[in-house]
């Protein structure tokens, strides 16, 4: 069967509409902007269909702000913990290894240049995501509830001192799944830098010391595979960051 | 000016697309389904215009699970606290009177019929929302974020037992700004109920004694009057709630 598209992308059309379309081949995002597109009706839940039409690309939406949701504290698990996966958390089940922050005193309204003043040190997280309820139709697309289930913050091995580290945004971050490699990307990738997050988290709302950050995952998530690289009972994820060591979990059913 | 629309709905068209359309007089769901509608092209946020095109009704999107979101501890306010807002959460301040039940024992895969037994009682809350931090182009659609402003979550005036309350799906909802009634519906109008919002929250997850969960907002919002009815510097927000009393708030700047 041919593929319906090739490299898929959203973007807001000459009248405003949030829409897909596909290119042949690969381009930048500069590139793209004032290109004609043919265009696929459909989502990514329900699937894509070649719409018989095209529109130019206006531009693309990415958020002005970090994207910021929760997982609670009964998520975290140990660096080496088996992490037990709901059956309703199973037919999606993702990875994402990500830099992590802790705060290290109690702090409100930090202005960026302030910002590593309240950092304690780092750590590497597995923001562990049960994919199916992530769409409207499902959550409102609010993305905190299907990753925050009991395990699915693992954190570790330990918290490396800023000073040790140094720059966090020249870590090379590696996420394998038995073994086989799935992320393999720079900490200088990051869409938002640490300063920019603390200053946006802590916008007229007072977070504790002890909070822990996780700051976004590279490409190479099992939902975005073809064909998708979700994660079943026995898997072992493994994330490993320059300066910080290796985090390592099994899922079990 | 003449009204871009009159009846704005959000549907789902014979494309699988997800569109906006005008009704000229107010229709039920069911007698939509089925119906040609003018389209708009264009969002809340950034205005409406007509399309000159139009499309059929297939179907409405409403989430299939209750949508989650969180509030942190440091937005708890008090009854009759001052609630200060924050500059950047000014432009478009809104409130929502909400019945609350609290969580009185810590549970984990509660099932809808021994749901009761895990609610301490109830008391009314205040979810005051920065609207301009609602938007996808914001805060990737998360609603969490502009709800999460220190004092942001005024609760009380006291927890009602589950006993003197009753049936916590046959109570009359006010809220009133400055005197003026904005909401005024019966907690029998819910989308759900509470054995299916504690069966849903505790998930495969460990939901603590002494949580409060708000349980959303009946319509009369100020985001969606005409013209917006936003809360501003000295207004006073007043929420009652049949059986649990008032809780009275004073927006200040």
């Amino acid at each position: 069967m041919a593929a319906v598209f090739e490299y898929l992308v959203r973007f807001v059309d000459e009248d405003g509409n949030i829409v897909y379309g596909n290119m042949s081949e690969p381009k930048t995002v500069e590139d793209l902007v004032g290109t004609q597109l043919p265009l696929l009706t459909g989502d990514p839940y329900n699937g894509f269909k070649l719409a018989n039409k095209s529109a130019v690309v206006q531009k693309f939406k990415v958020p002005s702000q970090p994207v910021v949701f929760p997982k609670p504290a009964d998520a975290i698990a140990g660096p080496s913990d088996d992490v037990y996966c709901h059956p309703d958390a199973r037919s999606q089940l993702d990875y994402e290894g990500e830099l992590c922050f802790i705060f290290g005193r109690d702090c409100k309204d930090v202005k960026e240049n302030e910002a590593f003043d309240y950092v304690l040190g780092y750590t590497i997280g597995n923001d562990i995501s049960a994919r199916n309820y992530i769409p409207q139709e499902v959550s409102g697309g609010q993305m905190g509830y299907g990753k925050s289930f009991d395990g699915f913050a693992p954190f570790g091995p330990y918290i490396v001192s800023k000073e040790v580290v140094g720059d966090p945004h020249n870590l090379q971050l590696v996420t394998s799944v038995n073994g086989e490699i799935r992320q393999n990307e720079n900490t200088s990738d990051m869409v938002w830098n640490i300063k920019q997050i603390i200053a946006h988290l802590t916008r007229g709302r007072t977070v504790r010391a002890g909070t822990v950050c996780m700051t976004g995952t590279p490409s190479g998530v099992g939902w975005f595979m073809h064909p998708e690289g979700f994660v079943r009972d026995g898997d072992i994820m493994e994330v490993s960051i320059e300066r910080l060591g290796t985090l390592k979990n099994r899922i079990v059913y």
